[in-house]
């Protein structure tokens, strides 16, 4: 199963799960997909940004995605094939679309500067990879420091057939989705599924201005399933209420650097995890940044029980 | 009255209001003044960032600090004087100076990269515009693109006696608060006024890291106040509560480009611009933006009746 | 007389003279002016990217600025205005034409990144400054890390007629010029002037290219306008003959930041400047560079007397 | 046997051949290293910046490698491993290291800022690849964005024994070498090898100020052999004419993008490769280029009879 221009609801952003020693640990592999599954989520991005695939050996790579997809139980697996050359990002996707992903998620090198360099990066990526996997146009700036325009996006829609999603993560970044979407109904682009990263931080006013979920991977994915389901059912107060409650949280996750050690550590909490440990290179959690997350998750607690996790 | 290290409370960055012809508005610098006193906050930042300064004619701005120098109350009103060179910076220096500025603010150029490279453009701008004026260093590389180490820091502070705050905006920031009053407590550098930007963002958690208070012009200044009271009295819940209620805002606020369009937009509706119009060029705020600031505050009424303005 | 687009020769990079106590050598100013009439330059440049503008407080410029044109004996003299803001540019842009200036040079921010970011800002500025002005696009990607494509320029063109010139610095460049007469030869663009700068390392190929001549201030102005002429006069072998002799020189100076101390320290030795002195900030000039250039200079007194300077 | 401080000579950057076809061009490689051996040279590095290491498939890029080393005839052969995860980089190191290699090359990815931030990345690089395996620290910020000041090459060189070589190509250069050789000389440093990049543009300078050599794929290596010989038999003069002849051609090639086009070219003309292909995505050779190349060529062939190739 091939991923689509139709893709709606949350796609969460995996982790890499490590023991202390810094091996792979399978189980918690297992129970995050299960997790996954069972919390709504419509798919699964793995080795992306956060993923710390840059810190895996060619092999456990491979094996994370497989693991992932083996027990997905059918959800859609995406991949992040982002490489320094074309030769290595087109041979990482054969393989994995051999193991069974969905399709694959390709950011932008931060040489990029004009627009005419960007479209023919992701022409010359498309053909490179084969024109028969479906990619993903990830389009973060703040890290990247890649700028795409709307035209540059539409451009790029236009000229591969291959591009079904942009991973949405440019700040600031709601007129974008509007500008795009308008595109859609002007006839000058075809659809595309847009969903947002940047650790959900505007999920409650991205979902209005016509994205079509999340692909994140804040700590509580389950949470981003019930915004984006109480947007669709109408409910837009009390997905606010629901999105606010959070905000403190998903604003400290969000902070580059430290965050992922953030969000391996809630997910510690919340028991599925065994470890919240990084591979070196890695930001530490000190002492205090912990107390912080503790009392985050202490308030929280009091408005979603999901976050009343034992100490 | 000159600014010093033992700066504390909210120095608010303040907006420069416009008419919608373009031209300065008086009265809503006036009714502005008059406001930051009454809120609370310790002093004014003129020509900030987000001031617009680059939009105004050497004269304007002179009027426009002088303005506010008149009517501040004996609040200490400090100005930005970042410029491509010296010897405009030092011209700017004086004349604000003169006019009765408590200090300066200097932003490094973002061209810096190399820490010698930042540590020596302090020392020269601190001797081009005079040792006996107090400076402040903004550390925003966000926007600047310039990195600086607390250890760079300590060096600026160091060799530079007129050297008295740091604007804290680095993203994350909060270790490097923690970082800054360890190398305070161990001696190896003297003690500075913290202050901290970025819209308020981090506030809740900067001041329990050690900041004395805040430096940004979120549209709430006398929310900012009301915080950094709460945590002065050991009212950690209180604070966070407050904080959380104002933070859907706070973030949205917080957008580059459209951020200052929203903050104008919100003084206007709290009756204290005149007009909610930038100076070109200016991102636009759209119909649909405008609604959702609208929605925002809307929802924080509920928690904080300042922000029950009428329509 | 105001700059057109028929603009050929060699418009040179004039320098900000000083005596070595920094203060403006009004006497080198002029013996520059009759050196530039003499040597054949058809225009000269002032306040530069090296005329070391942003050390000038904002009278002196003007000084400078008047200073040159009162001695120019005709030829258009051009004011480099690149600033922060668009009210400070069109300030200066004023005073300089009321001065008796050709036209304006504008450099882009290093802040933009896309296409449309670069055309809008071209608009915006011609706007600002009064489309009766005639500008210079600069575009030097080694310096201010935007880049142009020629698709940009020929928006750019087309929609600004007071665009009369290209100041050509990209990097490689050969391309560019021929894809810009490309673009006039199938109709696209209007003609524009396009001369060279990067201290003129490609002239001897960028003449043949199509470039209508030089716009940098190389040591030797007086050579540049003999290759532009031999071009002209189609003796190509021999305009690469003279170009090849200066080529160890031209490289030696071309290098950022000690570059302009070495043009100055040969414009001295040639008894053009009375001092070398820079204001700081500066690199300063070490021994062993006066003596790497000194050994340049020698060298190419063998093939080019006019490097047969006295010690 | 494994790279040292004491490398001297000239170290060449050799290209990766191929058919027009695309396919790796073995017996060209064979060729290749004969000609390096005949001509002098001291070492081969392989898969550098201009190698077109990121157009290889893995298994590729080894079997370069190997073939390098079996025809080396005992050179010592540097492979450049740069790579965005430590652990890609040290599975390389590892297979390079077993295929027989000297050393290896690492340049710093180009977010890296603050002078903590590079000492760190070499630090954890050299652990991550093993303190066993020499390595080189590749210095060039024009590409990659990162400068590097002579104390921070200090710390690297001091925290990590494996350091046994910098690949000199910052710009402006000469200065940073006298800095570290002037580092050695007051004992704060030990003694590294440095060997000049840039496609020798500053060579003939660089030798004098305390280079080691040259570490760069100029089309004539056997002229930098040349270059370096006589600067070590005092023969300052006879260097620099060698070198001035070819320095219009020097600096041709130097240009980024579409310099390793007419390097290969001019290997190819001079019957080394059999073909002047590129694998995509490669900056064309136009016309007009090649036309300029052998312009270029037949100036120089009067001076040095190695570049009268047949047309």
């Amino acid at each position: 199963m091939k991923l689509t221009a139709e893709q709606k609801g949350v796609v969460v952003i995996a982790p890499t799960p490590f023991l202390d020693d810094g091996s792979i640990d399978v189980p918690s592999i297992d129970r995050l997909a299960d997790f996954y599954v069972q919390a709504g989520t419509t798919g699964i991005t793995v080795l992306g940004q956060l993923g710390e695939a840059p810190k895996l050996a060619f092999d456990e790579a491979a094996s994370v995605v497989a693991r992932y997809i083996s027990k997905a139980q059918g959800l859609p697996v995406v991949v992040g094939v982002s490489a320094p050359g074309f030769a290595a990002m087109a041979a990482l996707s054969k393989q994995v679309m051999d193991l069974g992903a969905a399709g694959v998620m390709i950011a932008p090198p931060n040489t990029l500067r004009t627009d005419d360099q960007i479209v023919n990066y992701y022409r010359q990526a498309s053909r490179a990879i084969g024109e028969d996997i479906p990619f993903i146009i990830q389009d973060y700036p703040l890290t990247f420091s890649v700028q795409m325009t709307p035209g540059v996006i539409r451009r790029i829609v236009s000229e591969n057939p291959a591009c079904v999603m942009l991973k949405h993560e440019d700040w600031p970044g709601l007129e974008k989705i509007s500008t795009l979407r308008g595109f859609e109904r002007d006839g000058s682009m075809r659809h595309i599924s847009i969903m947002c990263g940047n650790n959900g931080l505007f999920l409650d006013f991205e979902m209005s201005r016509g994205a079509d979920g999340a692909n994140t991977g804040y700590c509580f994915p389950d949470m981003l399933c019930d915004v984006v389901r109480l947007y669709g059912e109408g409910k837009r107060d009390a997905a606010h209420d629901l999105f606010d409650a959070h905000l403190p949280l998903i604003r400290y996750e969000q902070q580059p650097g430290v965050g992922l050690a953030v969000r391996k550590y809630v997910l510690m909490r919340r028991g599925l995890l065994s470890s919240a440990a990084l591979r070196q290179p890695a930001a530490p959690l000190t002492a205090q940044t912990r107390e912080e997350v503790d009392y985050l998750l202490a308030r929280l607690a009091k408005h979603d029980r999901r976050a009343a996790v034992a100490p």
